[in-house]
């Protein structure tokens, strides 16, 4: 999954993003990077592995001149996790300098650039997004528009696009319209971002989301509606609203705070569990379904776990000895809250469940009686080839394992998923949904070559 | 403030103090270190600034061999942040090398180190910690405990220690009680630590807590109490259990969260918001009080604000234009649950206001009706002594100005703050807690030439 | 200019890369790369700005595993200083992977890269070398040799190249033969350099230098040669023997060494300085000449000037008040030697002229009566555009200047440059030499868009 | 062995000490620190490991605000190699800030550390430096100077320091003068060094060079004369001139190029080599000596061994297959200069032999047919306890084995060593000399605790 965000006729349009950037940072942690564009054309790009606070300081963001910027934060789904697939992408073509931040997947990529090898091109990363700079750098077309269109009309899948060309902005979905994409106004000048919380935080208000399959040009900060994208059934992903998205964010029209609370509510009705005492979330992802759930059952709600948010991505395991799993550093039950109760535990989905026994012997160390875990969201059983980074086939347990099985795998007493009717109930009506990971319903079929866990193209490997 | 810990008889100590220190990060994200002894005494150091997490790498904790460790981390209270001023002290005296990890704050220590100065002592710190290390060193005492009894009998304040004078560990809290320390067992080693969140983290079991005044050496695992230190009236330090201590710590015989909890109830008793819709914590320190507030009142709770914890301690303002407070950087409010309502916003404490202030506007404009803030404390009317980092008295809101001042100041339609005996009832019966911050009654009286704010002694500013 | 190594069939080939690019780091300290290719031809890459034993340490040898290797080291002839011009380039093509480095300059870059870009190419670097790995990737010829066979067919300039394709390594020189590349064998290995001095370290001993034209092809350490490329008029780069190569190289069948002591024997029977009491030269590059010179003329050899080596590129100026030029910085003059004695100064070769100027007035400064300069080769009156880093016409002292004029310029007594047929004759007879910088003959014409201090390209800087 | 500087009354003190430091590098490149003295007498502190130049950049050299300054660069004598034994010396003391740099070695050091502890003293560093600052410290008398005098009057060895207490800068030579101490002059202020080459680098005027035993207080300007130390037999190191200083220098009263090219005519009439056809240098140490080797001798001086200058510290030696040795990276024979030739090989001195040994092997590959290897100074027998770091006496391979053995070792035709009283002729009449290390005439006794070797007190080891 990725965050993208694009600024147009802004004074230092990089820090404008690089606040955005910060906003979305929960959409991906692997890389960022953002690409701005001086008053000559001219672009400055700063890209780096880890965190946004991380990877720019003041004398980064200092050369970032200009006021029209793309921003990219990354977690990776197609290609390896090394600073050659950080994006935003950036290239020099016969149109002038070209940047590009792509978040979604193609489902195409693999054949799209056999193809261009093929006809003699370079590839410098093994992102399916660097397929999408070579097809507009070899369109005959024109204009910036024409060779964006041509390229566009080559590829499948799901992709949300901010792309400058020269100092003019970009903004895309794709027809089916799998990633959120929002138009902020700030002043005189406009900001595309992947939610609204990146425009609240810079102070930005809401213009409108872009629609599936709209084109947006957006020059001097005015934005022109460009001929959409041939049309294609929507498909927004309800797994945005079920865990990706901040729950301060309004996206597909809908507040996903209000959509998580309603998310508890449903199981609650579902699964609900009589006997116990008190419910609590695993923090943060599953608090507002928590609170939903209370709400409906009358159970009451407590803090059973406290996490630790200074656990960064280098921790250290100790020697084997101690056996002090990953999960603890991240969680501490609260013994006054659970011992000798009888528990719920609301979890927002179950992936390959090895976090999930870990809290529960957890909770059950800390002394409960019974412990019932109630997931938000159908089982998970199939991967997303659509932009979010779910594990294979094989590593999902909900694939692979009956519901009995899971639950003695997991050491609970009762286990309830909420239906896959439940969850679009809760996400509301407005939107068709992708749900294509727990109904194995794929809007657009994958080709073999294509699937994830293949391996990728050789590609040379930078230590640093 | 600090966290403090210390490890006996544990292979890898430094890799459970590291583990301890994750822990207890909560406490200090200044500065941290840890000192190990290996089996022929001789000690290894390891001091940087920053978290826990960045300051140790694999090299670092392989190069800390031993099985007896202890490690601190700091929030500065006296002494500048300076790398110098990070601890443990380590130094080699007669008796060997010795380190010292110090929680609290000395209220003698400008005399002291005056004192120490005349007869020719040499401070590489800022720190008032050190000069208990010079008192250990100038003592004439023949052995280890006699030399730190003598130089405990000098000293006045808060202090919770943990010190190696060669392979001997030794734990001690002064006379009143001020600072939590809790003693753990791993299998055949000793944990010493400032909360039980650290046992739990390394899967330690809690031995006891150590009473005000007590004075233990650990050698080999075994824990033998010595003498205890003369004795004083106990003054456990109340905001602790108001802000400090994480939740799911168990210090001074209470569950943290419980008494949260109970807090929050004690607010809604004292100030209800009979016309409120709804009720929400700012997360995460308030949880458990908006929590027991909304059990209280009978209001429903929500969550109105969500808080970005990939903000770092290095985030970069932009231009003024902008006009980006930190405190937006680090909440968002959810328009969902605060357009057109009256809400609740239940806080710990109030200190100087400006960071609420930010709150409340961000509340008002994401269309809340009415705001009501409701504090889980007294007004704070003084800065502590006693090792709490609280401003000094001119920057205290309540130190300067009316409760009628402050709601206009803040902006909100009424503010409430739990009453002192609230607090206390609160807070338990089993301990005598000191209250100075909000009572002004300061257990031990302090010089004015001690008050926090003085200018300290020259000492060297490495630009490192 | 540029460092160049190629190594095949060896264990740990980059780790032998990395020895060589030590030995070859005078004629380059920009920025250095290495690429490994692994038994499954999968290349391995790292680069960095800076020096060789700066960029590479084990963990990065650690990752470049393989036994083929190709290594660069950079100073900057065509494209800016930053990371993406580093070297060797390294592209995924149909043919597989591809790695490159490049020791030269074209001359028909600027207009290659206009078509490439014309045909949808896109460059990720302002280097000229990425011209070349563009047309192998677009050459529709079926195996490796032909591709680079053809994309040659298309450059014009100066080039020696080491090549991957797949685990095979090519080495070429073009037809002029304007740098040097030698063939060593090391064991069953093969390893191509820019100077002997490279196989020295590694312990390889020399094969035999590529001749102009030559083209070979290396797979598990055999030579075999290819059909040379297109004839063309021998014009090998005197330059290399004045001022590049190291003096323990041997190269265009000439040791380094004795040419330069040859050039100081001429330019004493040219400018001899009957006056003067003592000869010395401008450490270190000027030794040999100042040797020779002293041999031929009968004067003392001194050391009059001692070169700080420990100055760093990161030198810091000092306030203007102090007024400490570079130069002061680099060398010290040894009074003892100097004062009251009229001295000659020998070195390699006069280009902006204010090196000179700053050591003539040190020289003065320390005592000399009299200072008489001998430059070893002719007036430099205009820039190489072949591949070494000369600036251009307008600060080229002797493009704009009288004899006279410098010689007043500079404050000496007297001063003297080789004529260019006595720099031939030292040279000696077994090439045919490139002397355009000297004497305007280029013997390849170079159209005005090529020329040296044109803009380049727009391309993004990256603060990194 | 150490460089030292001390500058008073001058502008931005410490970027004068900066380009000192440089000018020293060549006697320390450990680490290195700089203390910079504000009007307000606030002492600022920047220490590293390293070089001068990597070390200090701009934002360090602008914190290190102030007119008066000290600055040391070190090369470990005493105390190991880590930052806490980095100089200058910084402390507070009842005087105020105290920063010291010392350049020598006491030899009285471990007993004076062992009374200061028994005392209550606490030590930072294992440096016999701190030794110094502790007994200023505990001094009772009144004012700086009778401080330092009663500390001087407890101390034994070679020792050259600067000392400021306040903004006053003080400078001492021990009673002997092992280590040399100048003073210059740069407009209204003072510069004090090690050698004159740093007075050269930052455009200061030689005022004189101070005596055994002075001690001078600077202070605006001002150079004020004390009462020197008691009087003992002088005993300058002849190994400074023979090794250790710059030839640029002038120490002692003597150009240093002067006596090494002396100590090489010198050797010539002691050692001739009537049949050899060449000498050269290793360079650059023996260059000065080499040519005074070929002007006595007649031999032809040539240059056989180019020394490659970007040799760093961080130099990865690859695999053991290769059988590089460091000697091979740092020197390249040059074959036409040797081949088939009697060669003279000029060297300052012998310590281990295995340089030597390496350096022979490459003569031979490279394919001398006989190797005559001539040292400008007498066999070293014995370690310096005075300041320069030689390794112990079974590591001198003088001091094991005979002559014979030695040239066996070696794999040389003949080996000549200069005597001892050529050496002391050389190095002129104006000094009486230290030669301890060449005759085992130490002038002052050392105790066996305090001789190098031995175990140091057991300090921390930081891993950073």
């Amino acid at each position: 999954m990725c965050g993208i965000i694009g600024v147009s006729a802004l004074h230092d349009a990089a820090r404008v993003t690089y606040l955005g950037l910060y906003a979305l940072q929960h959409r991906g942690q692997e890389s960022a990077g953002i690409v701005s564009i001086d008053g000559a054309g001219q672009p400055h790009i700063h890209r780096g592995m880890g965190l946004v606070g991380e990877i720019f300081q003041e004398p980064q963001l200092k050369e970032l001149v200009g006021d029209v910027a793309v921003g990219h934060t990354r977690y990776s789904t197609a290609g390896s996790s090394v600073l050659a697939n950080a994006q935003p992408c950036l290239a020099n073509y016969r149109g002038g300098a070209l940047s590009l931040a792509h978040n979604g997947n193609l489902t195409n990529a693999v054949e799209l650039r056999r193809e261009l090898v093929e006809q003699g091109a370079i590839f410098q990363s093994s992102s399916d997004s660097e397929v999408i700079v070579h097809l507009i750098a070899r369109s005959t077309q024109p204009d910036a528009e024409g060779q964006i269109r041509e390229a566009l009309s080559r590829i499948e899948g799901a992709y949300s696009l901010v792309i400058t060309i020269g100092r003019t902005l970009y903004a895309i979905v794709d027809p089916r319209g799998f990633r959120p994409l929002v138009v902020g106004r700030l002043g005189d000048g406009i900001i595309i971002a992947s939610e609204t919380c990146a425009l609240d935080l810079v102070g930005a208000t809401l213009v409108r989301e872009l629609k599936p399959g709209e084109f947006v040009r957006v020059s001097n900060g005015v934005v022109k509606n460009l001929t959409p994208l041939a049309e294609a059934p929507v498909s927004r992903c309800v797994f945005e609203l079920v865990y990706f998205a901040r729950p301060d964010s309004t996206i597909f029209g809908e507040s996903v705070d209000r959509v998580r609370r309603e998310l508890g509510r449903q199981l609650a009705l579902e699964h609900p569990a009589p006997g116990a005492q008190v419910v609590f979330s695993v923090p943060d992802s599953s608090n507002a379904m928590a609170l939903g759930f209370a709400e409906q059952s009358g159970l009451k709600l407590e803090h059973g776990l406290i996490r630790n948010h200074y656990v960064g991505r280098t921790f250290i395991n100790p020697t084997q000895a101690l056996r002090v799993a990953k999960v603890k550093i991240k969680f501490n039950p609260v013994r006054e809250v659970i011992a000798g109760r009888s528990v719920v535990v609301v979890d927002d989905s179950l992936v390959r469940g090895t976090t999930s026994k870990g809290l529960v012997q957890m909770i059950r160390a800390a002394g409960a009686r019974e412990v019932h875990l109630r997931l938000a969201s159908p089982p998970i059983t199939g991967p997303c080839h659509y932009g979010i980074d779910t594990p294979t086939e094989e590593e999902l347990i909900a694939a692979t394992h009956s519901r009995e099985e899971i639950r003695e795998f997991l050491g609970v007493e009762s286990l309830g998923y909420l239906s896959l009717e439940g969850m679009l109930r809760a996400a509301g009506t407005k939107n068709a949904f992708c749900h294509a990971c727990f109904s194995g319903q794929y809007p657009i079929p994958v080709p073999r070559s294509e699937r994830r866990g293949r391996t990728p193209l050789p590609l040379a490997t930078a230590p640093t």
